[in-house]
C-alpha cells in the first residue's frame, strides 16, 4: 500500500487552517471531552448562562410583568423564529419558536390533512418511513385515527417512488434520519410528491443548523424542527414551525390557544386566528427556555460572516469523510462497519457505525467505554431478531461549530483502543451507570 | 360613627403576629414594590436563579446528555407533578407538569369528549362560562368542531343549574374566574354535574397555590392548571394536568408524543400509551423551565409545616377582607366599587375593583399611576358598550406567601392618593409606557 494516510498531524494542520475554528470559543465545552452527540443535545453556549440569569433576576425578578412589554417577551417566539428562518430558507415572519417538535407536527399535519381533504378528498394516505423518529409516527397515528386517514410506512427509501400514488395526501419525512443519518434530497422529493398531487411536511430535527436547508427554494409545504440538537437551545428547548405562505392562512391549526388569536388581549370568547404563522402559537411563551434557545441559535448565526450554513456544511462533510476514512482504515479489522450512507450528499452531519459478528452485541458496551474515555457518542439499539438488517448502531454527531479534525482523529484512536483491548467488556458490566 | 377603624398600626401588628410571615423571605421581591399581580405572574423565588444556573452550567454544560439519567431530567415532569399534587388533593403519580395550560386542556377535554361519546353518546354539549379565560373557550371551540359537539356558554353562574341538562357531556369551568375572582364550589358543582350525568373539567389556573383544592375529595374528573401564577414558576412556566384514576387509562390523549409512550426508548413505530398520567406527556421535557417551576412549587410547599394551603387560605381571606374594608372605607367616596364577590367563600385570592361614573373609563390610567408608585396590580378592560354590567376592572392579587397586611394598607392609601389627586390623569397620557 502506498496511499498516503491521514495522520494526527494532518488533522491538527487542518484545524489550524479552518476558517471556522474560532466558532468553538462560543461554547462551554467541558475539558477533556470530545462531544460527538450534538445531534442529541447540543453543547452549552457561553452566552446562555449569563443571558438566562439576566432574564431571571432582572426581567422576571425586578421588572416582573412589565417585561412582557419592556423586555419584549411577547415577541420572543417570532424573534427567535426569524433567526431560525435564516437557517432554513424561510422569510422573516414565517417561522415561530414554540412548544415541542411533536406538538408542532400535530399542528402542521392537522393543517396538511385538512388542506388535502379540501383539495383532494379522495386521498386518504399519509406516508412516512418506518425508520422515522417514532414521535412523528405516533402523532401521525393519532391524527389518522381522528381524520379517517391511513398511515402507510415504507421500509426503505427505494419504496418511496411507488408510494407517491393517487391515494397519497401528505408525505411526512424527516430530512435526516435520526438513526442512520440518511439525508433526503428535499428539493427532488418535494417536487416528486407535488407532481403526484400530495403535500410534503419536513421534520428538520437533524437538519436545522446541521445542513443547508432551503424550504422556500424546495417549495416545501410545512416544516418543523428541534431546538435542542444542532441549534444548541438546551435540554427540551422549544421547537419551531414553518408553513408556506400559500397554506398558512387556509385553516386553523387545532391547538388554538389564546396567543394564536388575532387579538388575544381583547379577551373575546370566540377564536379568530391571527394572520400568518402567529396562529401556530398556542399558550403563553416559555420565556426562560426561549431565551436559552435564542443564545443557541445565535451560535449558528455567528457563522454567517464566514459563509454560513454552506461553510458549516463543507466542514461537516470534511469531518464525517475524515471520520469514515479513519474508522475504516484503523478499525475495520476490529469489526467496525459503516452504517451511514457513504455518499456525502446522502448523509447529514452524523456517522453511524455498527459492529460485525461476533461483536454484533457489543455496541452498547463500546459506547460506554468511549464515554468513560471522554468520547461521547450514543447507542441506538437495532432489531434483536435481525441484526444483519437493522444492527445496533454507534452514533456520532459532528457539529462543525465545535468539533475539529484532531477531535476526529482522537475519537477514532479511542475507538481503536477500546476495541483492541478488553475495555469494552468491562464497561458492559457497568451498563446501568449511564444510559445515554 | 363609632366603629373602630383599621389603622396602619393594626396592620403592622397583624404582620408581626402572622405565623406565615417568614415565608416572604423565600422571594427576591424588588425593594419599594407592593406586588399585587401574583395572579398574573408570581414573583421570583430566591432559589430559582441558583438552581437554574446549576442546571445550565453543571447538568447541561458539564454532564451533557448523561444528565437525562444522572440528574433525573427524565423524571422531572412526574417529580414536579407529585409536588403539585400535594397542593390540589391528588395522589402521587396522578399529576404531571408539562406543556401549557391550553395544551393540557386540549388533552383532557379530548379525553373527556371521547369518554362521554362512549358512555353517553346522545350528549353533545360542552358547557362553560362566557367569562372563562378565553384560551379555554378557544380550545373547546376547536375540539367541538372536531368532534361534532356544541359549545354552550352561560352568561352568569345563575344559569348553571339549567345548563346541567340531558345534552351536557362535559362541564368545563375555571374554578376561580380570572377577571372577577369568583370562586366556584368545586365539590357542589362537581356533584351536581355528575348527578346530571356529565363529566367535569376544572381549570385551576387561579386556584393552585391560591386556595385549598381537593380534586379527589370533590370527585372531579380532570384538571389542569398554570405554573406561572400562584406557583411562582416563572414567565410561561410549564402547566400541569391531572386525570382521575377511573378515567386516565380509558383513551389516548391525542397529543401522543414519544414520552407518553409505554416504552419510548424502544423506538417502536406504533404508539402504545404508558399507563397512568404519563400518557399525558407529549414531547421532550423542558428542563430549564421545569427546574424553575420546581423552585416555585417549593415556595408553596414550604407552608406545609405551618398549616399548608389551609393556613395560606386563612391569611389570603384576611388580606382580601382587609383590602375590601379599607378600599370601601377610604375610597368609596372617590368612586371605588367592589367588583369581586363580597362573600369570602365565593372569592379566590384576588379582589377586583371598578370605578363608578364619571370615572368609568379611568381604570387603566389609575393602574398606571399605581404602578408608577410601586403598587403593581393590573387592568382588564370591560365591555365598552355596557360598562355598567361589565366594567373595566382594577385587579389585585393577594399572594399570602409574600403579601402582608401593611402592604394592603399602603396599597389602599396609594389608591386613595391617586384618585384624590390628578395623578391618574397624567398617567393616562403615558398609556403606551407600560401595558401590563
Amino acid at each position: 500500500m502506498t496511499t498516503s494516510k491521514t495522520t494526527r498531524q494532518d488533522c491538527v494542520a487542518q484545524d489550524q487552517a479552518d476558517p471556522l475554528r474560532g466558532l468553538k470559543d462560543q461554547f462551554a465545552l467541558p475539558p477533556g471531552v470530545i462531544y460527538l452527540d450534538g445531534n442529541s443535545l447540543g453543547v452549552l453556549p457561553k452566552a446562555t448562562a449569563t443571558r438566562v440569569q439576566a432574564v431571571i433576576t432582572q426581567e422576571w425578578g425586578t421588572d416582573l410583568i412589565k417585561s412582557w412589554n419592556t423586555a419584549h417577551w411577547m415577541e420572543l417566539p417570532a424573534r427567535v423564529g426569524d433567526k431560525i428562518a435564516r437557517l432554513v430558507g424561510a422569510a422573516p415572519g414565517e417561522v415561530i419558536a414554540a412548544d415541542s417538535t411533536s406538538l408542532n407536527l400535530y399542528k402542521v399535519l392537522s393543517a396538511g390533512i385538512r388542506i388535502a381533504q379540501a383539495d383532494a378528498p379522495g386521498r386518504t394516505t399519509i406516508v412516512s418511513e418506518r425508520s422515522n423518529f417514532p414521535t412523528d409516527l405516533y402523532i401521525a397515528e393519532s391524527l389518522c385515527q381522528q381524520h379517517g386517514m391511513t398511515l402507510r410506512l415504507i421500509d426503505s427509501v427505494d419504496e418511496l417512488p411507488a408510494a407517491l400514488d393517487a391515494d397519497l395526501a401528505v408525505l411526512m419525512l424527516t430530512q435526516v434520519n435520526y438513526r442512520t443519518g440518511y439525508q433526503h434530497d428535499m428539493t427532488a422529493v418535494t417536487a416528486a410528491a407535488h407532481a403526484a398531487g400530495a403535500l410534503v411536511i419536513w421534520d428538520l430535527a437533524h437538519s436545522a443548523g446541521a445542513v443547508p436547508v432551503d424550504l422556500t427554494g424546495a417549495n416545501a409545504d410545512f416544516a418543523i424542527g428541534c431546538g435542542y440538537k444542532y441549534l444548541n437551545g438546551g435540554p427540551g428547548a422549544p421547537a419551531f414551525v414553518w408553513a408556506h405562505p400559500r397554506h398558512v392562512n387556509r385553516f386553523w391549526q387545532p391547538l388554538s390557544g389564546w396567543l394564536g388569536h388575532s387579538a388575544p388581549f381583547q379577551f373575546t370568547p370566540d377564536y379568530q386566528p391571527a394572520a400568518g404563522i402567529t396562529r401556530y402559537i398556542c399558550g403563553t411563551p416559555a420565556i426562560l427556555a426561549l431565551a436559552a434557545l435564542e443564545c443557541g441559535v445565535d451560535t449558528v448565526l455567528a457563522a454567517e460572516p464566514l459563509g454560513g450554513m454552506a461553510a458549516l456544511r463543507q466542514k461537516s462533510v470534511a469531518l464525517t469523510e475524515c471520520f469514515i476514512e479513519l474508522a475504516e482504515e484503523r478499525c475495520a479489522e476490529l469489526g467496525v462497519r459503516l452504517a451511514s450512507p457513504r455518499e456525502a450528499a446522502q448523509r447529514g452531519s452524523q456517522v453511524c457505525l455498527s459492529l460485525a459478528a461476533p461483536l454484533h452485541e457489543a455496541g452498547y458496551a463500546v459506547i460506554q467505554a468511549l464515554i468513560a474515555r471522554g468520547v461521547i457518542g450514543d447507542f441506538r439499539a437495532g432489531d434483536p431478531a435481525r441484526l444483519d438488517e437493522v444492527p445496533h448502531i454507534l452514533r456520532f454527531g459532528f457539529t462543525p461549530l465545535y468539533i475539529g479534525f484532531a477531535d476526529v482523529w482522537d475519537a477514532v484512536e479511542h475507538l481503536r483502543q477500546v476495541l483492541a483491548s478488553s475495555e469494552w467488556k468491562e464497561a458492559r458490566f457497568n451498563q446501568k451507570a449511564s444510559v445515554t
